[in-house]
């Protein structure tokens, strides 16, 4: 266990990193941020000690991680090369990086993991777009490397052109993902402590607009067991990696009985379907990523309320004052200088009952 | 209602600036600290500017306060001389101070809102003290100024020295209490907003040893429509002095139908006793103070879960790997540096089962 007085390093300077920071103010830790120079660095609020460097600045990172105890990040596209031959502890460790930094290696360790997958097939330029259309004629084509929040997409139909497609995510390396036609979307979100020991979120219903989580809901779209498999899935990936903190899985709910749930991707972090459990839940994910970083045992992740989580985006946060009218609503403003399109400004969970422990 | 961005100021140091800032920032505000420098500072470290100046330099907290939005404070002791002048908005007003400083003031102020409070009789001399305890023989001797957590007070019996006693407490204007042989012990934790709205939390079972708060629990020891009572009561008195903030009043519950509850004192600040709001209510106390000095409208008070919040006092923070064994122990932990015999160092919110919504 950590010693009260520790000091805790996040790499990555946005909202998780803040919510991160204010997670292990709350338990008495002190808090380093290490980000680029050039975000909106709204972690570094809340911080004892920034280093403002690109990831990339290998001797920067050495140099921050000197000064901590242990070293996490926010961001699962940190350059796994600057984390090389660093001696603090790194939780979770780079391994879950590597998987999850490229679609391609990360479809095959889910379902290495027996995590099921969607048909997928790697594209490296037009020809094997127009190749791999042949079996997927319907589908997303995306960037194996950097996407997030729908970046790097392109839709697949029949009629897409497939050079403007491949134009359209940058030529890079890619893979052709078949529709899954959904009847919802969920995420696991499981935290995993240094002794091994782990506990999962209850499963919310996933609002997605234009690539981005709108809103995570109750009551969950899959049945108990349904979870139990889910939670089974993801705690085993945890193993195989050795993972130390909080994971968040998505998925695919079909409504097909003889395949209900379909992985979709990983991301070895607290995740914005989780923001739920920092007025839902006993312990919330930001809490127990840094118990369990920190070798503390983790917290309950018991359900204890009713809880609807609005994504604040853009423009959104002007809808604020609104809100508060509701005395059940609970913001979480993320401190941002500038409002932009699509940028994640705050959210607010709206709590409508409490729910019976098990 | 102040933007997000603003900044909001806080006055004392300790524990409760801290957990006011913390939740200052959840909500985007920006936050300013000033303490003495001497002492340990916990809030600095979740700060982003500070003032490291006694609380009787005027030109300082001037100063401070040009540089806030609002100014609020979590020590009832602050001079109130130092605030005259000062153009920034101060919540709550320090009419508050002035009525919390002076234990006899309080007295007369809790009884003229229509409190019931205990018997009393100033002592200004050993011959007043003599006196006094012609009618009170069986009771406390407190200086009116300056004490908390049992500091400044000397147990007044038949059998004392009323000298000594005098000396013990200082020589200073005091007040001698009678004391009550109360069954249990109780408070009122009530937001009141900019607007005139107010919302009080449930009232919780509180336990002290040796002067200091050592737990609150539930259930209540007193029934729902004596708390309405006293919530009306402490509504009343926040009207009296137009208060914007959190307030905490403690109470004897007597075991007397006839008289139930007796008024013990009132805090103008956020409240040991209102701890457990952080785990247990849909908004906590310090999230609640902070909306209404901003203007922002109060978040629902509403109860969520059984919690019994435990005091860290002293060497008692180095239980707490033992109680995190307990995945129900959600611990808040203050940043001291050093470790003193009757120090708060933390507490441990014990969350057991939630509870319906009314």
């Amino acid at each position: 266990m950590l010693p009260i007085g520790a000091t805790i390093g996040i790499v990555g300077g946005g909202q998780l990193g803040r919510m991160l920071g204010l997670a292990a103010l709350d338990l008495g830790f002190r808090v380093h941020v290490f980000a680029p120079p050039d975000g909106d660095n709204v972690a570094f609020a809340i911080a004892h000690d920034t280093v403002a460097a690109p990831y990339e600045d290998a001797a920067a990172m050495a140099g921050f991680a000197a000064g901590v105890d242990v070293l996490t990040y926010e961001f699962e596209n940190v350059p796994v090369g600057a984390l090389e031959g660093i001696a603090t502890a790194i939780r979770p460790a780079p391994a879950a990086l590597l998987k999850a930094q490229d679609r391609l290696v990360e479809k095959a360790f889910l379902a290495q993991c027996g995590l099921p997958v969607g048909p997928h097939l790697p594209v490296a330029s037009v020809a094997d777009l127009d190749a791999a259309r042949a079996q997927i004629p319907d589908g997303f084509l995306k960037a194996r490397r950097l996407g997030y929040d729908g970046k790097g997409q392109a839709r697949i139909t029949p009629e897409t052109d497939s050079e403007a497609a491949f134009a359209a995510i940058g030529g890079a390396p890619a893979i052709l993902e078949e529709r899954i036609p959904f009847v919802a979307e969920t995420s696991l979100i499981l935290a995993r402590g240094a002794d091994g020991a782990s506990r999962a979120y209850a499963m919310t219903r996933n609002t997605h607009e234009a690539g981005i989580l709108r809103r995570t809901d109750f009551p969950s779209p899959i049945d108990a067991a349904l979870a139990t498999t889910a939670e089974r899935w993801v705690a085993d990936l945890c193993e195989a990696l050795d993972y130390v903190g909080v994971i968040g899985v998505e998925f695919f709910v079909t409504g097909d009985p003889a395949q209900p749930l379909i992985a979709n991707e990983m991301a070895p972090r607290v995740h914005n379907t989780g923001h739920w459990t920092m007025d839902g839940a006993a312990t919330c994910q930001f809490e127990n990523h840094i118990r369990a970083i920190a070798g503390w045992p983790l917290g309950s992740t018991q359900r204890t309320a009713d809880i609807t989580m609005v994504n604040l985006i853009g423009d959104d946060i002007d809808e604020l004052p609104a809100h508060l009218q509701n005395p059940a609503a609970l913001p979480h403003v993320y401190g941002k200088r500038e409002t932009r399109a699509g940028r994640k400004m705050g959210h607010v969970n709206f709590i409508a009952s409490p729910v019976d422990f098990d």
